[in-house]
């Protein structure tokens, strides 16, 4: 087995970066990077001596800036990955439901999973998928902004909840410590949208939540909107 | 494969809590638990069903507290677990080098590696190993406390990378937000004590470092000395 996944914590925004890489070729991926802990990736992808073809985002960010256009400067052969409902000037690729990106021999095969945000997507490598804020452990992303709707984010979460029982999920965020989940442990046991939770108690449930906005939302999302290149 | 490993983030102490369970029998283990995440512990061991058999210490910890005592009564047939060097009454069972726990048909194998405390151990279930506060990612423990010898360090770390090479590494803490290793990057890449590293530059460079006593010391070392019950 030679593919290198590893979970990277930012407590900021207690978000997950995931750097994936084919440790015989040396491609490498990296999902959701955050421009606070963009040293620490390039150190660890330079000292591994990696080439990251695709700097990948879930969605949009509201509570944190990607550090994927800088990053794309230390690793000037990367490309700048987002869900093309998005319409980001500054990605490379924008991909749709279906498409493929290959690092080594390994696959990443993008889903579409709008609702969090209407450009959310989730990838699925292997026996993993990365589900950014559309499936979170035991919880969901909410929808109150940048196009969210939870109507989507049902139908999201049941398409992803057809990937095997097996599947281990690794979110964008966790707020208690948690690392990752599985597709079984979601439908068993996530009480927002698990398998007995109908589609419309969960958009009841879903619009009856008041939540602050995230603090960085207005600096965040027009940031990331130009792939985090505001900053400079 | 039936092993279910999560990693779980404390976030005051930087600390990893392990949990490890074969999903067939249901019967669980788990690595340094956290008074402060304790109950998300116990609401996770809950719902998954398992059956705790082992509450396991790498070491008696400086940084925080210990819920072993506290998740012994709710789960009442559980052990205590921690290696025999550390002479704690509190403990149901010590591990001397070799020993060796089952959960379901996963072994844990304990390992003597003194160093940052005269009392602590490495496990090794399968392809993983739980290194404490013993190899860090890029980094090792401190040894200026609790019996701490960096001469028995270097040796115990020796004696991990004896390890295969693909062998995942995970430690009891990081700082910086990585969550795991494997033998191979930590031969290649950890500046403290590599491969390259001798002896008596590691011994010298570890007994230079200074630092501030952990803020908890002379509370958690007496509480972790009773398994965490002085807390009642």
């Amino acid at each position: 087995m030679s593919l290198l996944l590893r979970p990277l914590f930012e407590k900021t925004s207690s978000t997950y970066t995931y750097l994936l890489a084919d440790m015989k070729t040396l491609d490498a991926i990296i999902i959701d990077a955050v421009d606070e802990t963009m040293q620490r990736d390039i150190a660890f992808i330079r000292e591994l001596g990696l080439n990251l073809k695709y700097i990948i985002e879930t969605h949009v960010h509201a509570d944190h800036i990607t550090s994927s256009y800088l990053l794309k400067r230390y690793f000037t052969q990367a490309k700048i990955v987002l869900g093309s409902v998005n319409e980001i000037m500054c990605a490379d690729i924008l991909l749709n439901d279906g498409d493929i990106l290959s690092f080594g021999v390994y696959t990443l095969s993008a889903m579409t999973t709008p609702g969090h945000t209407n450009g959310c997507m989730s990838y699925v490598v292997g026996n993993q998928v990365f589900t950014g804020d559309t499936l979170l452990i035991r919880s969901c992303g909410r929808c109150d902004f940048q196009g969210g709707s939870a109507e989507k984010l049902y139908d999201s979460i049941q398409k992803i909840f057809t990937l095997p029982d097996e599947t281990l999920v690794y979110p964008a965020h966790d707020y208690e410590g948690r690392t990752m989940s599985s597709i079984w442990e979601e439908k068993q046991f996530n009480e927002m949208i698990g398998l007995n939770v109908d589609k419309q108690i969960f958009v009841s449930r879903v619009n009856k939540i008041k939540l602050d906005l995230p603090k960085k939302i207005h600096v965040a999302v027009p940031a990331n909107q130009d792939c985090g290149a505001k900053k400079l």
